[in-house]
């Protein structure tokens, strides 16, 4: 159906349109039934539906709905297909409940491994988290629900976060924060984006000129709304003016007078209101018009994918001797309470009624032939070391060919609304697996966690299948990785620690009481690890096979490009075991000089690719610009500087085997304008300039070289020669106005300097 | 000679009074002889003094002075009374020389080891920086000679420093890097401040309105003047206007031109500029009126007191087994080219021409009765292995009691100038000691380096003195303490890294090439080992004796005070040891929690005392509001919490193992008004406001569990009580708007809230 919005925009009164500014109630949009506008209804997410059956009735039961893995997981299965695929069948499930927007994707960074809503999150790296949130918001729109990409931005704790203000760099704001969300918002056309509780840089997401105009409607050309998270807003008026449309939930009758108020005193433009509300209604059509009443999804099917989405999530951490898949001849024990009672989700507004639930326990009995036996091992409900249940488990345990420990987090640990406070696992689990390890050498841990833990005991267990939080198929999809039904090929979408106190962010997370400063700036992630030389328990990107891969070849189609040209890369892999799997390819790029301070590799690319025993692949990558840039602060863009820069492919960010280099070449000017303190080194970089650069700099530099000796021979020694020295050498760098007076040679005036700077700038067309 | 200085102004024209804004040439101001304003001179320190014979010739001989330990050794004494000793040195061979101002002392906080200049600079830590710049200060001027504090500020590398952007937030600025000035500044009342070439935070230090008015002139009181260094100017009217009087050295007419220009303009307020000048002459005319025509000092009592410095400043690293002192009688092998040839100072514009030099070898030939041999070891213009060297110090080494090789850093490696990129010593001195080590378990290393080096060899050697750049006299001091004649009491101030990633800013030094972020924040030196658990090579405030201490009480005078009162800390600490000995005793301070990010451990007093065999002394400190406070953005002052800190002393930063706690109760606002986002927290410490914050939160806090509750039945399990539990638990942390509407309780409207901000400021008087 088409509707002239314009026109029914000019229909409405002040009143009206402001009213559509907050919500009716807890989940849906306000209507103005005069002129037929509907309401719609949202609904948590984002890895499955939570709708209550009556939205506007808060007290109302959730109903059931398909559980998905959780966004760690779905991260480590690096595979955009099946987050697309996941995408879809929610956005089935919402037209099923005739549920419009369904808020998510999250794609906030995993700035410390302490953050209570990792497990929702996908990743540390922004370039993995924008390509999965890119395809989970495609999956969902194709079906005509929207999205609401969350939470915009740099809301990256839970501790304090409706008040908590992030003081982040601009650059590594750029670099990290924001590009998680430039697939989902661009790439994905995000119908709606929900900003953070947290002020960035001493403004309120929910006002943030900045983030809401600047970035996402300028820079992104962002075409929809954007929404509060529940009660991020502060002053309406000011967030409406910096591009907030809609707050959420409705919260009296003020917030939208003040709106009226602000139109009627001139205040605010009805202008902007008339563009507010353009949006909405935009988002409000687009999404009620494609209800299809009557729709139902097969339960089924949306099983068995989330079945299938849980076992492609699920890393193997470590397989001693071949340990796994289990023979299904084996007698096992099967140990934890997580093995009949999954942790498959996390909890908070995220936390589902799943449709059905898989533990591991009956699975495993289903996968095998041989014997299974099953002890509890320790309790759920408190972490308190019971000798009976630890020497049931272990007696149990030396009976059998194996035992699979089933550990991890209880939901007590792990939520959205607080973070961890440390690292370490229930101390009962963790003696739990020391004294079956003892008794028993052939001992798997499986666990279920939505965040990196601390394994004091990973020496003891012989294999480790990191299960994150898997979703309503968890428990099945654990046996079909157990015993080799599916070989196993997620990797790790986030760096595991040794420790707490060796994470980027220790000094400075969850910050102040009024404030928190990302000091550690880019260096997120693996980011750090490499930067700093620092070993992790596990490598971001890390993640065995129960086959092998060779990474056998690299090869790029120039050697030379400009920024403005495409690179292609081409890396040849091949399966050098016996079974068929698949392997997630990672490309990694690392200027090889920098005017800036930049990360040691980074994350540009990969593919996850499935091959046959023997059987080679050649991955292709194309690189663009956006591949070697960074975020230059003086021209408020990306600038990828002339220079060389290594192109690095890898099973793992700690591993990159395959190396090969590329010169770019800038086409840009990485400044505005040229002023008195532009450096040499800037104006070198640029054909047009450099000679005359060059003749100035040599210029004062001539001079200082006669100034040194003179000192140099003052002192009767060579004391002061190597200062000159250095200084000559790093004279490039200077800025113009160095080679003005004495110290600067003694050759050039100031009349002189202002009148070269005017010549650049026309030279420059600045 | 007292003057009508504001009488002289205004006889003055404004070509003259804008001519006293520059200097004459490299090293005077110009003079008015009209009307009897004379030049003076100003000259390199800061250790000694570096006059050219001609001051208004640049090709002029450097006379000879006195060369005492830079900075690096003389904060190594820990020792006020030395320190200011040392200053009243300097200011009498300034008066002998119709010097006026030295420049200096030099108080830039160590950042990285890497900093070339790090060997004029104090220390890694403000607190002791501060004293010892002000004591530097105190002594020069008590003889009236000027002194130029410097480099001001954030100038904390070489590399790049004419052009580099030094990015520090608020806090770290002031609490890091202004909070060494302070002493030199308000305590010293140095005359004259020299700014640093570098820009912190978009502005240059030379016109850099915050650092220059706010902090310097308006927030500490100077009265003197600032100057650039040298070529450290930018805009030269915007200087003036920020607070820059002098701008050093003569940069040829137009300066001084664009100055009148902008008064006749308008464009600069001609009161500006009287202001400048009054600040100016004040200083002019003082050290002007005290120089002494004729004075002498005394050469021979220079050179005791630069050779009592040096062996103050030296620090005992390691000694197993009492190897050191030596015993006369020990036939010794002194290996090292160093022996000879002492490295006693840093290259650079503080290097001097010192009036006489000790090596070590004669001084230990002295000290020795029984044989000492000698073995060059190494080259020390070149970094080659030389097989021949190494066998023939192995061999004198084999035959004699005990090895002393004198090691270190080249003059090369560091100056003034650049950077260091590494934290190694030459490959030639490594392998030598552990050549020499392999056949003499007696080795003894001596070193002399400016900052710290790793030691891959520290296993090898029984002993190491740290004898930094100790001065002309290092070579005796060195045999002094060696032999027992001096008993070292030298401690680090700074920390020994067991590597250079280990470093806190290691991840952004020297930074690019436009800007240097200090992510590290107030993780500097032992706040950054302390709070990551590092353990470095050697912590900050650590160094042996040939005794012992034992600290055996810790008592306070209160232990609940106002912030504006003081407490009074006693130490006991007893000389366990058989010789008399120096302990410098350090007082930590620590709070037990605070709503900002704070260090572990900050030095907030230390004495140094002297103790017989068995006696004990009770040393005694008095902290102040400041001892507790940390700088406040938002007020932009200091603010010390109410809440319990503990009081911690012992003999390094790593081990303090007396404690006290005491309670400090705030008498402050740690707000300048209150708005819709003060925060709970923040009113309920202020008794004015407990109260009426308590009940709104409660109110709040009701409406919150109810719906609480209502989303659990809703869902049918407990997975969302955790998360509103947790929201209610951190509500004091939320801002006052956060109780209005449906997610703040639904109790209270925006009216009724800002009626409440009204009647918040009226109690408190906001």
């Amino acid at each position: 159906m088409t509707r002239n919005i314009k026109e029914l925009i000019a229909q409405m009164t002040v009143e009206e349109k402001a009213s559509l500014c907050s919500g009716q109630n807890m989940w849906q949009t306000k209507p103005v039934e005069r002129i037929g506008i509907p309401s719609i209804v949202m609904t948590d997410g984002p890895h499955g539906l939570r709708k209550q059956a009556n939205p506007g009735d808060m007290s109302s039961k959730t109903v059931p709905a398909t559980c998905f893995p959780s966004g760690a997981g779905l991260a480590s299965s690096w595979d955009r297909n099946l987050i697309r695929k996941v995408g879809e069948a929610l956005g089935e499930e919402c037209l099923a409940e005739d549920v419009q927007i369904i808020l998510g994707p999250a794609v906030n960074i995993k700035r410390s491994p302490l953050c209570g809503r990792n497990f929702e999150y996908f990743s540390e790296d922004p370039y993995l988290a924008s390509e999965m949130g890119a395809q989970h918001v495609l999956g969902v729109q194709d079906k005509g629900v929207g999205t609401s990409v969350k939470h915009f931005a740099a809301n990256n704790q839970e501790t304090l976060r409706n008040s908590i203000n992030t003081i982040v760099d601009e650059r590594t704001l750029n670099e990290i924060y924001l590009r998680a969300f430039e697939g989902p918002i661009i790439q994905g056309d995000a119908w709606t984006v929900m900003c953070a509780y947290n002020l960035v840089n001493g403004d309120f997401c929910s006002e943030n000129d900045y983030l809401l105009t600047d970035v996402l409607k300028k820079g992104w050309g962002h075409g929809g709304f954007v929404m509060t998270d529940w009660g991020a807003i502060n002053e309406r008026v000011k967030g409406l003016q910096a591009g907030l449309e809609l707050e959420m939930p409705y919260a009296g009758p003020e917030r939208d007078r003040m709106i009226v108020e602000a139109v009627k005193s001139g205040e605010l433009e009805e202008s902007v209101l008339d563009e507010a509300v353009e949006r909405l209604l935009d988002v409000i059509f687009t999404t009620y018009d494609a209800r299809q009443e009557g729709y139902s999804y097969d339960l089924e099917a949306h099983h068995a994918l989330a079945r299938k989405a849980a076992a492609e999530c699920m890393v193997l951490l470590k397989n001693v001797e071949g340990l796994l898949p289990l023979n299904p001849k084996q007698s096992v024990a099967v140990i934890g309470a997580l093995a009949e009672q999954p942790r498959y989700q996390g909890g908070g507004s995220s936390h589902i009624s799943p449709s059905r639930l898989d533990a591991a326990l009956p699975a495993i009995r289903d996968a095998a032939e041989g014997e299974v036996g099953f002890a509890q091992g320790y309790s759920l409900t408190e972490d308190i070391t019971d000798e009976d249940l630890i020497a049931e488990a272990a007696e149990l345990a030396a009976s059998k060919d194996a035992a699979i420990i089933f550990a991890g987090l209880p939901d007590s640990y792990e939520s959205e609304g607080f973070d961890r406070t440390h690292l370490n696992m229930p101390a009962s689990q963790i003696e739990l697996i020391r004294r079956v390890a003892a008794v028993q050498p052939n001992t798997i841990v499986v666990l279920s966690n939505g965040a990196p833990i601390t394994m004091p005991w990973l020496d003891d267990a012989k294999a480790v299948l990191e299960g994150y939080l898997g979703g309503q198929a968890t428990g099945s999809a654990a046996a079909d990785v157990l015993y080799g039904h599916v070989n196993p090929s997620g990797k790790l979408a986030e760096t595991f620690p040794v420790c707490l106190e060796q994470t980027p962010a220790y000094l400075n997370f969850p910050g102040g009481k009024n404030e928190v400063f990302y000091g550690e700036g880019l260096f997120v992630g693996y980011r750090y690890y490499e930067a700093k030389k620092e070993k992790p328990l596990f490598p971001f990107g890390y993640g065995l096979s129960y086959t092998t891969f060779d990474y056998e070849q690299i090869e790029v189609d120039k050697e030379l490009l400009k920024d403005t040209e495409m690179v292609q890369v081409a890396v040849t892999v091949r399966n050098t075991g016996s079974r068929a799997g698949k392997e997630i390819v990672q490309l990694y790029v690392k200027p090889e000089g920098s005017s800036v301070v930049r990360p040691f590799k980074e994350l540009k690319g990969f593919e996850k690719v499935s091959l046959e025993p023997g059987e080679t692949a050649k991955v292709t990558f194309t690189l663009d610009k956006r591949a070697f840039a960074y975020f230059n602060t003086e021209i408020h863009d990306w600038f990828a500087e002339t220079g060389v820069y290594e192109i690095m492919a890898g099973p793992s960010s700690a591993v990159t085997p395959l190396t090969v280099a590329v010169k770019v070449v800038s086409t840009g000017i990485p400044f505005r304008k040229v002023t008195r303190n532009t450096k040499f080194y800037e104006l070198l970089a640029i054909p047009e300039t450099a000679a005359f650069a060059e003749k100035a700099m040599n210029g004062s530099v001539e001079g200082l070289k006669q100034m040194g000796a003179m000192f140099a021979e003052s002192m009767g020694d060579g004391s002061l020669g190597q200062l000159f020295e250095e200084i000559l050498k790093w004279k490039k760098y200077d800025g113009l106005r160095s080679i003005v007076g004495l110290m600067g040679g003694g050759n050039t005036s100031e009349a002189e300097l202002e009148k070269m700077i005017r010549e650049l700038n026309k030279t420059l067309g600045l």
